[in-house]
């Protein structure tokens, strides 16, 4: 995928887009696109093309995002912003989508650029929603809705992406669509979880920092079902969430109740429904590996 | 076009892009696309659809313009850095950019995607390259090359894009991709002649105000070879583009030589090509149109 960022621009941009593509990270949503496109017999070179444009896609939103939230780590190496001016990191995004979109239009197949369109115009209202939301809410559907914004539907664009440049066949379509979908609400559920069950050098961020932001995750939202009087959740609903010394102690009775294992169980739920599209595929190596794929989304964290 | 922004996303945004839209500007670019549509005998549905897609995406590169430029003021209005966050102009862009890319997928046309696609990657390398450019530097191809990525580009494709959905002639395309590129290119130039003539008050910011940026702009480039041995010229060459008052003097110096006039003619030259490319056109009404707006780029300034 390297290759495919060219060489005919700015000596500068080139080196922050090595430093990008370079830094790695899971490459999980490429991963599904090949392995969904391979089990569906894709053109290879097609399906190449996609792959990369999916992490460009990807990895811009993550520029911005990490310029955003101020984050100086991604993926354990230095963000962009923690090098390089704000106007640059801008810049470099917008550069990563201009490549993502061309990469998208060498598919050469116009449904794919307005899912690709429609995608990116999800993912950037979900974080313009989050960044004017009011904190301290707790509500499954605004979590549900947030998670798919944020993260299932770049998992479903994926695999569904995957299988429009496979076949026509829209049961096919269908299936591989629901398989990134809840794969996609499955992987954010398990990442909420391990921001209460993680280890500080695991997770790379100190633990319960979303609460500390006043950003209520699944865990938290099935203690306060359970606990709806805990002094804690009453202060965390009434906009008491900078209060450090309190959310420090809330963190700690999520971990002592059944909240995470119940997320756990929910996030188990999602990938079982993802196991269930492919279960009509004829046995290959391919839906073996995605169904492995699905199954670790969940084992890593446990 | 303000209806083309949807109603399903996020009300801040709404009232983001309604800020955006409305305030106006001289929406040149769509402009073009109708006149030259219309001209071709475009179907009047892509049309409309494509002339959105141009001004949305001019759109979304003023939005990270502003941000990264530090403007308060764009087309007399203030701009959304001005009274949002970094955070929320950032992903407006983004959104912008989003909504562009889907109408132009909307055309339903795989070439149109593939010339946005690099037309923004055209433009997000030119800032790029300006971002981390050695400032001061007097030299006439780094002026056209900045020229072209920054303004002519978009020109460029605007014409071309309307002749895209209107024809598979390649003369047809080349003529109108011509008369977008020259005047794109006259357009930039009568711009950087007025930051040297222009009333404050009619520009909106300082007269001399590339110059004191470092930026070297054809006015300065015509009498830096009518005078290599200016000392004001010198030291700009040599990085003393901070020295207020001295580049002053070299601002009243260029508007009291003819090296004004001579980038208005090389200016006036842009459009007489840009006017050539039309020539073989049948008489009609849009084809008038187009010809008075290329006149109109030289004429609204002299």
């Amino acid at each position: 995928m390297r290759a495919q960022t060219g060489t005919e621009h700015h000596p500068d941009l080139r080196v922050a887009l090595e430093h990008l593509l370079s830094a790695g990270g899971k490459r999980i949503r490429p991963t599904i696109v090949f392995l969904a496109g391979n089990m569906l017999g894709a053109p290879q070179e097609k399906l190449i093309t996609l792959g990369a444009s999916v992490e460009m896609l990807h990895t811009a939103t993550l520029v911005h995002d990490d310029l955003i939230d101020g984050s100086l780590l991604r993926r354990g190496m230095p963000t962009l912003n923690a090098r390089w001016s704000p106007a640059a990191t801008v810049l470099t995004g917008d550069f990563l989508f201009s490549r993502a979109a061309k990469l998208a239009a060498e598919t050469d197949y116009l449904p794919l650029m307005k899912l690709f369109a429609e995608t990116l115009s999800v993912i950037v209202n979900g974080e313009l929603t989050q960044l004017f939301a009011a904190r301290g809410v707790i509500d499954r559907n605004n979590y549900y809705r947030r998670i798919y914004a944020k993260t299932a539907s770049l998992f479903e664009m994926s695999a569904l992406a995957a299988a429009m440049i496979s076949t026509e066949d829209e049961i096919v379509r269908t299936m591989l669509k629901t398989y990134g979908y809840e794969i996609g609400m499955a992987f954010q559920i398990m990442d909420d979880v391990l921001d209460f069950t993680g280890e500080q050098a695991t997770v790379g961020k100190p633990v319960g920092s979303d609460l500390l932001q006043g950003l209520v995750t699944l865990p938290a939202i099935y203690f306060a079902e359970s606990y709806p009087d805990d002094p804690d959740i009453k202060l965390l609903a009434e906009g008491g969430w900078g209060n450090q010394e309190r959310m420090d102690r809330l963190v700690e009775a999520i971990r002592n109740t059944d909240s995470n294992s119940r997320a756990i169980s929910e996030a188990r739920h999602h990938v079982d429904l993802g196991l269930d599209a492919l279960r009509n595929f004829p046995w290959s190596q391919e839906r073996e590996s995605l169904e492995s794929l699905a199954r670790y989304i969940i084992d890593r964290n446990v």
